[in-house]
């Protein structure tokens, strides 16, 4: 008997899709239909297209009440994983404290890297976790976790080993980013090329153990230059790894360029963007990470060149960049939201910056809509219509989350 | 037996305590215990200070397991019961359309009442109910809920029946405002002053019905005069409930100064409030009410004056003005974290903000702090200090919400 004449694994009915199959629109289905099997879908549709009797057609009919049902989504931009915490620092900084205070006190991303150097992966499970979850129980099946905070062979290690963890604690996808060029170390200080130089050494490593799915690095005046960048991005490709770049989020250093120049599959914040790096990214489909959290925490104003995306079709993602510094965001569903409220985005345009779009930037073509072949990642929502997934502020809506054709979250 | 000899309710230990007590601070206690007796606490304070051995103390033990608690939250100011839906509104705006247009097509605050004029209770109910459990979920025991969309006897009291039902469902305190003077319907255009007049002969009629806790009205070049709103608060004194105010939200009316006049419990918003204003408010002990939500999606600039009211001494809450139409916010605890952004609170008076002040601008005075003798609201956090509650951007935090010392959320 062959796969495709096999009962599916489950039926889900009494559904309104969201497919986002097409280029724009919804692509809405009312009173639709999802059939998997194996854990990809093999039916999104109108329930009246199904192919024989829900009963006879698959093992399982699950009953989605008339909810709304979308994609899984998509963060393709998180730091979720890191010891210590920085609300302290908030708090301080609230009190009057300048940054520079707090750096001197020992504050800022050197705390973050000292407090993941001295946890052990149980520690940094533990702590990790909730986080992950949290962005589950809102939605999101797949998730990009970058290493960063440990700047040393051992602990950016252990971050990954970590993210890797997460994925199968909770049943969904999690994509690993090597960003061993985020900050520089205290003990490399003044010697930003012999760090480099690490890094590139690192990597080969990380990957041979099967835990690097993508490298990253910060380039920026306060972080590295474009030639640094440009060494880790050649490391990257002697091993075939796909780039990407926190790319032009204070300044214009050429970063879009930069990543497309190598095929990149993202270049993420990228508020001060030339047009002439917007037409590079068209030219390769490199995807644009909208990162809203940061822009509100540190309430920056200059608002990341949305025409000139629009018009080259570079595609927008819209990522939570969960972190204990800059962003501090446990939910994609509120950085759409502020995707929409700052960089005025459209709810649409918000959802599929957090499901395909998303996907994209991770390199990934197996989900992100709802058509037959992609992977059985739904969730069902208690909405009225799709733009409230953008519009309302907080406030748990996501009913149930399915990942791979299993729930991984919300009532039976 | 006297009831202070009888065996406490509850006791809850091994937790770490914010407990608010004094004019500043977190009031925090480390390995702090909670008694309850009666749905009101009888201890508060160290474990070590207990007068006697756990066991015999309660009837039920119950293990904090490290976690901080705090008081249950107040939500002072939301307007979360009302029919229809304001997405597809915001979605148009963010696809190119005015406001102008929006109004014109039938949309803004009147599409919302006419929805809610439509909806029976058990609609509206359905509706409203999840938007509060959406709150408590996130800690709140105490929220305020405004009528206003009605604007016809009939539907106000229907407002106000639900919202009363929707303490009894969730075993939480509801405090009803009645918000006639909201805005003015249709069929009373052009004709304000009678409208009002048609306010202040409801008022007594609902309030003898037990529906009326407080009374509030828009004062706004947009809204009702002050003479309007003067007229409305005269109605209210007459039959003895305290006054709360919309003011100076977009303009400065005078609305702070009007308010304290009257003793009121509170202005909200008082964006553009004056010197003179705050002072007045300092007189009477008015509270200003911050609501940041509406100040991030309309995207406005204008600071409330906090530097006046810290020096004048005014009490400062923060509330979601849980609305449609600006502000659809269902987390106080995000609230808290935009009033840190935006206003630069720091997070102790930001949970003051959501607490202590909140409960005295419902003129409450026996709840917002962990005190014997007040009211046995708290709630059980997964943080590890308390500015996270101001810090983190969404997530699941509440572990466990207590209100008069009954478990109405969270795990076991
Ligand atoms: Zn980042
Ligand atoms: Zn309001």
């Amino acid at each position: 008997m062959d796969d495709a004449s096999a009962p599916w694994d489950g039926l889900l009915l009494h559904a309104h899709l969201v497919t986002l199959a097409g280029e724009a629109g919804w692509g809405v289905v009312e009173d639709g239909a999802l059939g998997w099997r194996g854990g990809r879908l093999c039916f999104a549709g109108p329930r009246a297209a199904l192919p024989g009797d829900p009963a006879q057609l698959a093992r399982t009919v699950h009953d989605a009440g008339g909810r709304w049902v979308t994609p899984g989504l998509v963060d393709c931009h998180t730091h979720l994983v890191f010891g210590g915490d920085r609300a302290g620092e908030f708090e301080q900084r609230l009190q009057g404290a300048s940054y520079e205070q707090i750096a001197r006190a020992g504050g800022g991303i050197v705390s973050t890297v000292r407090a993941t150097r001295q946890a052990d992966a149980a520690a940094l499970l533990a702590q990790s976790l909730p986080r992950a979850r949290a962005l589950l129980a809102d939605g999101v099946t797949t998730v990009e976790i970058k290493s960063g905070y440990g700047l040393e062979l051992e602990s950016e290690r252990r971050m990954l080993q970590v993210a890797r963890r997460i994925g199968r604690e909770l049943g969904i996808t999690v994509r690993t980013t090597f960003l061993g060029a985020h900050a520089l170390p205290p003990e490399y200080a003044g010697r930003a090329d012999a760090y480099v130089e690490a890094v590139c050494d690192w990597l080969p490593r990380l990957h041979a153990e099967g835990l690097v799915d993508a490298v990253d690095a910060f380039c920026e005046r306060i972080g590295f230059t474009a030639a640094q960048t440009r060494r880790v991005f050649e490391a990257a490709r002697a091993l075939g790894l796909p780039v990407k770049l926190h790319a032009d989020q204070l300044s214009d250093g050429g970063g879009a360029a930069l990543v497309a120049e190598f095929g990149g599959l993202s270049a993420d914040h990228v508020e001060y963007s030339s047009e002439a790096g917007v037409a590079a990214m068209a030219r390769t489909g490199t995807v644009a990470v909208l990162l809203p959290g940061a822009f509100h925490v540190l309430r920056e104003t200059r608002l990341p060149p949305l025409q000139a995306f629009r018009a080259h079709g570079v595609p927008m993602a819209v990522a939570t960049d969960c972190n204990p510094g800059t962003s501090p965001l446990l939910s994609l569903r509120l950085a759409m939201a502020l995707a929409c409220t700052y960089f005025r985005l459209t709810p649409e345009e918000a959802l599929r910056g957090a499901t395909v779009h998303a996907a994209r930037a991770l390199g990934l073509d197996d989900r992100g809509r709802l058509a037959p072949g992609l992977r059985a990642d739904f969730v069902l929502w208690d909405i009225r219509r799709p733009a409230e997934l953008a519009y309302w502020l907080g406030g748990p809506l996501a009913a149930q989350v399915w990942a791979g054709g299993r729930q991984v979250h919300g009532t039976a």
